[in-house]
């Protein structure tokens, strides 16, 4: 295994590839940079992208922490670094857009355990069956020359962690999602670091081709929509999400934490959409165990 | 003890009055009720107030419910029943007001528990303190006849509960919170009973008082600065509030529960008020310990 520093490097590569493509794809982005140190240990390079054509806000951060452990990971000391990132879009026919890759090690007792996580997917506020088809196929190509299973494994991962409970629907139309990743006989830690590269290096070309909806026209009805699915948005994020949760209890960077969370976002009481709208065929696709790759 | 039917009567009462209260103070007020049934047993009169002059968007919610009791409450069968409110005005001068009074049943081979719990809060997107000041005059005007210490202990109990830990800030400026009050020699249950409605009949005219900045005229920047701390009572109620977790543990109605949430918020990358501004001397208010009763 190379080192965590050299990792850390590449990690940082890729944030700025990614912040790099997205102010030429989106030229009146605003980003905006925040160096932090964390008193524990580790710091990280915060970016918030504002005010874009395509993009109403979002952020592409990297961190690498170190320090003693939180007590839910029963260990002394932990070292975790990773880029995430969250884009919501203005046009409410481009999906929102979460992506994160995170290398975690811990020790307890001079025993030290090191795995990988992380996942990309797509949250429509309107669902085109044929966009998800063509994620999930690039999803499946990125992780075919890893092994086999990996799509269908991690892509029901996806499913089962991206799903509001309470609402009883998924997030959005899911994508891959794996974490404890430790290294196996046909799946050695040294392809999983490769593998999650490999996912990362593909951001770009993925979200060129999911905001290509961003010209498209939209009415008021259609923006109170995406409000709406925002508000479902935040209820997961705020409820379920691990990542959010692993921040707020290791004491991490609250506002870097936080920059998932939507620029504007409504609840209003019960909303059921109309028989055979737009919104209700959206609804009816936020459900588990869709085999995407033959959706249409 | 009188039963809980008769309880449970009473309750529907006080949120009989304080719904009817509400038209009269904010007569373009929307009113919808939905009356449901939980499968497991019992159901509840939600009230769902929207688009007034002074209530942007709100509820008045009562609920009985019973059933096999979740895991967390480690009895065989539970009863609750209560009246629950939050209000979220229009203008940024005005506060969002919650209050609950709740009465709890559980039973475990036999041996039957029973308690109460609730509180009133408000939390201002500007803090007056004169206003804060008369609010806790309020609410220690109906505990003193009660118990001496009960103002105090409940208002500190408010301060520890209303905390946005991730914030490091209160939700607000406070009010009373309790819960588990079982009775004890010097507070008998029965007069424990009588005390959250002596804390419910007092809502009226708390509110009433309240609200009359109203008619106050605000800007653009006033509005933004509402829709971020309405961010942070969604936060709280997601990630902290015990009521909210209850619900969605017992299967219960989600949108009743989560009524609570604003009709609009929003979430800027780390907003810092500016110096001496009239958003800062508010930051600077939401700490706990602070001592209302004299604050100006």
């Amino acid at each position: 295994m190379r080192s965590k520093e050299n990792r850390a490097a590449d990690l940082m590569m890729l944030q700025d590839s990614i912040t790099g493509f997205l102010c030429k794809l989106d030229p009146s982005l605003k980003l905006k940079e925040d160096l932090w140190q964390r008193e524990e240990g580790g710091g990280g390079r915060t970016r918030i992208l504002a005010d874009g054509d395509i993009v109403e806000k979002g952020g592409v951060n990297f961190s690498a922490v170190h320090g003693p452990a939180p007590a839910f990971m029963k260990a002394d000391r932990f070292f975790a670094s990773g880029v995430s990132l969250v884009l919501h879009p203005r046009n409410p026919m481009v999906p929102i857009i979460h992506m994160n890759v995170r290398y975690l090690e811990t020790s307890l007792d001079g025993k030290v355990e090191h795995w990988f996580g992380g996942g990309m997917d797509v949250t429509p506020h309107y669902v085109f069956p044929e966009d998800a088809r063509w994620f999930h196929q690039q999803l499946k190509a990125v992780c075919d020359p890893f092994g086999p299973t990996l799509y269908s494994d991690y892509k029901k991962w996806a499913d089962d962690y991206f799903f509001i409970t309470h609402r009883n629907e998924t997030r959005g139309v899911g994508g891959l999602f794996f974490d404890f990743l430790k290294g196996t006989d046909t799946f050695p830690l040294e392809r999983v670091d490769d593998f999650i590269f490999a996912l990362g290096n593909q951001f770009n070309p993925i979200y060129e081709h999911l905001t290509r909806n961003h010209g498209i026209s939209f009415t008021e009805q259609n923006k109170t929509w995406q409000l709406q699915r925002r508000g479902r948005y935040a209820e997961f994020n705020l409820v379920y999400d691990r990542g959010t949760k692993f921040g707020l209890e290791t004491a991490g960077r609250i506002e870097s934490i936080l920059m998932s969370l939507p620029p504007l976002a409504r609840w209003d009481y019960n909303v059921i959409p109309a028989q055979g709208s737009a919104e209700e065929t959206t609804l009816n696709w936020l459900k588990k165990d869709i085999d995407w790759l033959s959706a249409k």
